[in-house]
């Protein structure tokens, strides 16, 4: 942090949600003549604290860079945190044009894709993309607590995908769903609701253990239309470059767990001269095996099928 | 489909649950000297059906391979996509002991680790690591269909994760959520009543949009602990090998995106000779570059980070 001897022009505040603004407030008294602004992953709340506490608020500009992980401290720090991920700049209706500017500089500095959005537009949108994904992960991961060894052994890809995120730290999660709680309310009181319906559609469906598909047409239109809208929100989230998603095709082979393998098909990979879009492995409960899931443009796929099959692998 | 020609002596019946009770019961009958499994991943409903139809279930044993994906048809179909997978074999409490044993020798043969389980305890567990997450992925994405271009376009790693699944076929899911319509209920139920506190936590936050860590302890409390039940939960998915996870190292690269990039960032991971563990690719959003998470034992991490940054490689 800038001390009171340094004449910075720009302080930036990364400090958690619950303590941001009076940060900020300070800096702004500190320094007289710097923009300040702070990167807390939630906005509105930080800008109401910093407004009523009377500060210069032309030379506060909010920020959020979209670099988050789900392990933090220092081990988890990464020199290129920031590369290519979004930075959203939060300028209040008050911020100076050159204090923006300076701020937005900065983003593009470290690397970043900046975008402009007011506090509430901010706030949600991260409601809908991060927040309520957060409370989902850990709601859904909080069930396996209670399930047997035996049980809990059936997990595959699926719930390891779903549940990722749950593995994040409590403090600081509390101060984020806190620091947006109204947004975060509005978008899950959504999900409450459906969630509810989905409910009601599951007991009309009886708990008989009889499958009627002809019965309770009403609940089973209330299930469908649950995963097809799934289907609709999962397809706008945007690929790779932030457009629509590239229609990759796949090839899949099969890695033998044994010392070398990934690093045998790698080279191979490698070898074959093609230009790869992205890599998934998949990895085989309890038994020596894993799937790599290869994504090329899809009139590589028939080539690099033919070339990893020459050299031994078994390709689908 | 086995015809009455033939003398099969194992009928496997891959059906959606809706039908798959009445097609099991016809092969019974059809065939009196066959054992006949189905594949479902639903089995008390089936079960309950098949014991409703007065069938032999001396001859009959229910199955079913976790080896789903989220994409169907012949397109997504593999010929290895069994292997490694968890294989539940449900025997009735009439299934005789040779005909299990048939259909565990089945799951042996294609690569399967087998486990036994009664038809409840499958139900239950299946609901809890794979019907539930389906709907909380699907509830999740079923939010982005509101949101801006502008607002989606901050999606990361997370929402993608916890999402991925939202893209599952609506028409079998809804025949998977009504077959096991209690189970899932009994679980949704409890996310139902700790996402209503979590609720009420948010509202007595206030939406005043005014941070204050001493104010409404109870509600930050709830959050807290939702967050970390989650972390307790998720901890308790086995890793690679059905054990504990192995706490690997990760060597993380940077991938810009420029023809032949990670390919050349394979074959340099394979002349390593280092043997790899995992992989992850993490896309940058808008901007050409990627980061490459690699997985390996403690020991090789800086002897990899070497060889790597030697060729040239961005590590960190």
């Amino acid at each position: 942090m800038a001390s009171a001897d340094d004449h910075p022009d720009l302080v930036v505040v990364a400090a958690p949600p619950d303590v941001v603004a009076d940060v900020v407030v300070r800096q702004l008294a500190e320094h007289p003549d710097a923009v300040v602004t702070d990167v807390a992953s939630v906005k509105s709340v930080v800008l109401q604290a910093i407004t009523e506490a009377g500060a210069d608020l032309g030379r506060y500009v909010g920020s959020h860079p979209m670099a988050g992980r789900e392990r933090s401290g220092a081990v988890a720090a990464r020199a290129d945190l920031f590369e290519g991920r979004a930075y959203v700049v939060v300028p209040s209706k008050d911020s100076t044009r050159s204090a923006v500017e300076l701020v937005r500089r900065l983003a593009v500095d470290i690397g970043c894709q900046v975008t402009t959005m007011s506090a509430r537009e901010h706030d949600d949108a991260v409601a809908a993309v991060s927040h309520v994904p957060q409370v989902m992960a850990s709601l859904t991961a909080g069930r396996l607590r209670s399930l047997s060894e035996h049980s809990v052994a059936l997990s595959g890809q699926g719930i390891r995908d779903v549940t990722r995120i749950a593995a994040s730290d409590p403090q600081l999660w509390t101060q984020i769903l806190a620091g947006n709680a109204g947004a975060v309310r509005s978008v899950l009181r959504e999900v409450y609701d459906e969630l509810g319906e989905t409910l009601a559609a599951l007991e009309a469906l009886g708990d008989d253990d009889l499958i009627r598909s002809e019965a309770a047409p009403g609940a089973r239109k209330v299930l469908a239309s649950l995963i097809a809208d799934g289907n609709a929100g999962q397809a706008r989230i945007p690929g790779k470059h932030g457009s629509a998603p590239t229609p990759y095709a796949t090839v899949v082979v099969v890695v033998p767990d044994e010392p070398g393998a990934l690093g045998r098909l790698f080279q191979h990979m490698g070898e074959a001269g093609i230009n790869l879009e992205d890599l998934h492995l998949e990895h085989a409960l309890g038994h020596p095996v894993g799937l790599a899931e290869i994504s090329v443009l899809p009139a590589a796929a028939e080539p690099l099928r033919e070339q990893l099959t020459t050299r031994g692998w078994r390709v689908h």
